[in-house]
């Protein structure tokens, strides 16, 4: 729904193919190393043809991170804030995060975590502030886990950028065709973030 | 030392400016934001003078890499290889690597964290080789760490990216003047990663 930010006229199909094409090459080549000639040649359009739509290239990439926002509550925030118990609600965000990013890996979501610092100004506040709502929504399910006795009393802020860290670097690495298959890196990770690496008993 | 690699002559001071001053410009903007005519610039060279010092812009990104891996090196892997205790030498290799983030931000550290897809070929060979190394050290202690009985048998590549998720993730969300100290964070951190969120006893 936010993907139909920035539009300049009525032409919604249009407009969201162009912002496939675009997400696309700033997914494989990067936001700067992409040229609007480029997003415009990709979509059969001119230059001009493309400013008709969309009116700056960064307009084009907030729209796109908003896209990815959009994605990224629908399959894993709204998926899991309705659990009551604050544990098992933050052990299933963290499996559903997981899954975002090593499963279903979404172009625009990679675009999210990769241009962190391409936006400015409005723009950058825009979507750094959909980012800080995530953030506050695991430190509120750490902080309710903490007062009811669920995990130790750590920092919740560290907790949440602790979880954040491990779940979103896994981008970098993690390779579907590798050794580690995508079941076995959500459990095993979840159970190393809430259980430690201590032997037990 | 590896600094100096991709010399064209044997002016190394000059090198080393150069290099200095495109890895602040590559750290404020990004690879591809920056150009060489403002790389020349910025080291009050014309363009072609910048060309007689290095042959391509990927050669300036390489160099400065390297420089960075050699910075990381000296300052976390060879302060803990000797370190007998694998356990101790895991957590003492955190805290420097938190410090590396945290304290002693390095440019050029940054630049490998933030551009890890801007190299091609060969050149990302050689940088993916010595970040590939770092991983197998990690990957070597946890082993270690398990065959002892000091810590329980997980996967030792699940637990090596989980821990440089949550140490390098912390480039895109520590500010020295937040609320979390970064001594504070340090501490924190080592505790929650090796002992986990469940309440002891």
């Amino acid at each position: 729904m936010r993907y139909t930010q920035g539009m300049t006229q009525p032409n919604e199909r249009r407009y969201r193919e162009i912002l496939e094409h675009a997400a696309r090459l700033i997914f494989q080549h990067g936001y700067e190393a992409t040229s609007m000639q480029e997003i415009a040649e990709s979509c059969g359009l001119t230059k001009a043809g493309l400013y008709h739509h969309i009116k700056t290239k960064e307009a084009l990439l907030l729209a796109i991170m908003h896209y990815g926002m959009d994605l990224f509550e629908e399959m894993v925030v709204n998926k899991v804030v309705s659990i009551a118990d604050p544990l098992a609600r933050l052990r299933e965000c963290m499996a559903r995060n997981i899954a975002l990013v090593t499963h279903d890996t979404s172009k625009e979501v990679t675009i999210i975590l990769h241009e962190h610092q391409t936006l400015t100004g409005d723009s950058q506040r825009e979507i750094n502030s959909r980012k800080k709502r995530y953030v506050q929504f695991l430190e509120k399910s750490f902080r309710d886990a903490i007062d009811r006795g669920q995990l130790r009393p750590v920092d919740p802020t560290l907790a949440a950028f602790s979880f954040l860290g491990m779940v979103l670097w896994t981008y970098k690495w993690y390779r579907p065709e590798g050794r580690i298959a995508a079941q076995q890196l959500s459990d095993g990770m979840i159970e190393l973030f809430f259980e430690g690496l201590m032997p037990r008993g």
